[in-house]
């Protein structure tokens, strides 16, 4: 019987969390914000993607700014703002993901009207902020080298709905010993749509290849 | 209102599966297998350091089963069979955690009675697991330095209610420009009666620390 109305409950939840992420979307169409949800395991890169990218929207004048979304702590927020970057802080307490009504109260807090791009980087990893869309124009999913070859395996739902794939840390997949074809293999069997790109972000190599992908 | 009926829910369920944690744990004590429950982010080097330590249990004569716990898929339930571990795959669909009544099912079909080691690789990710104790004798979680320097800080939890951590990929330290005493020290700070291990699985270094911590 739990388990019944545990699924009920899920799919309310859920209906719940996609009539805020219209919601979400309508607001920040309203003020012409481009948005992106940036979603990824621990570690795989996704605050410096964001850094390496800001770094060169900054130089064309565009303004930007990102939310940070974590389990606990402040470490992205910080980076953001270290950064230069408009930043909001949310603290999920346990759950493994971001949700509409999350980013709702964060999206209150920011200048919107002085915003062109917005990332919302999501709680990192692979499994839970899928079904939790939040409202914004793409979603992209980041992974790297270094956690291995059977990434894609274990999550192709995370793959197959994510408009923009990321492969990072392609430097390292020598001393990893991971091969980042077998990785490019993978995801286009789950989703052959989806744009597909290898970055290094430390060194700074297919950030325009990546920000052409996200329609920059 | 919502809310209030998910956390009564989660309550229930919370509840529920530390009843069936405690029949996993007895059911195991009367067998007398070891159990652990291996956390950890994905592609911290769960696998790798379950096969490694296999290795130098095998040639004390021990027999060691193992079950893997994914998302989707079963290639690490793959690579303990090819090691000559006694597997049993468990795939979440799309939950990001393993939880006791899984585990009660795996434990059904496993011959316990020639069993002296069970290790349990938990979905791959810093969050999900810890609330759903699956009635093991110990709690391992892992985390590896290619990860960066705040995975710590952003998830206290999961270190502060783990017996055993275990940092690994020490080698790849440099690489990353990762100092592995940063992550040390936040880990104390959390949780100053665990037992932490530095390894590098790859290279074979540390298993035998990591085992007298497990009480091997």
């Amino acid at each position: 019987m739990h388990k019944t109305v545990s699924v009920e409950m899920e799919k309310d939840i859920l209906a719940a969390n996609r009539e805020l992420a219209k919601e979400n979307s309508a607001l920040l169409k309203k003020f012409k914000v481009k948005s992106f949800d940036v979603m990824g395991a621990i570690g795989s890169g996704k605050t410096l993607l964001i850094e390496k990218i800001v770094d060169k929207l900054k130089a064309k004048g565009v303004s930007v700014a990102a939310i940070a979304g974590d389990v606990a702590g402040h470490d992205d927020y910080d980076r953001f703002v270290e950064h230069g970057i408009i930043g909001e802080n949310i603290s999920t307490g346990k759950e493994c993901h971001l949700d509409a009504h999350l980013v709702e109260h964060a999206l209150e807090k920011l200048p919107l009207d002085k915003i062109d791009v917005l990332f919302i980087e999501n709680v990192g990893n692979l499994v839970c902020p899928l079904d939790f869309p939040l409202g914004t124009d793409k979603r992209m999913v980041v992974i790297s080298v270094t956690e291995g070859d059977d990434m894609v395996r274990k999550h192709p739902r995370m793959f197959a709905f994510s408009d923009v794939v990321v492969i990072n840390k392609i430097d390292l997949a020598g001393a990893m010993e991971v091969d980042p074809e077998s990785l490019v293999k993978d995801v286009k069997k789950v989703n052959p749509k989806a744009k597909l790109i290898l970055t290094d972000a430390r060194h700074g190599k297919g950030i325009d290849e990546l920000m052409r992908a996200l329609g920059m």
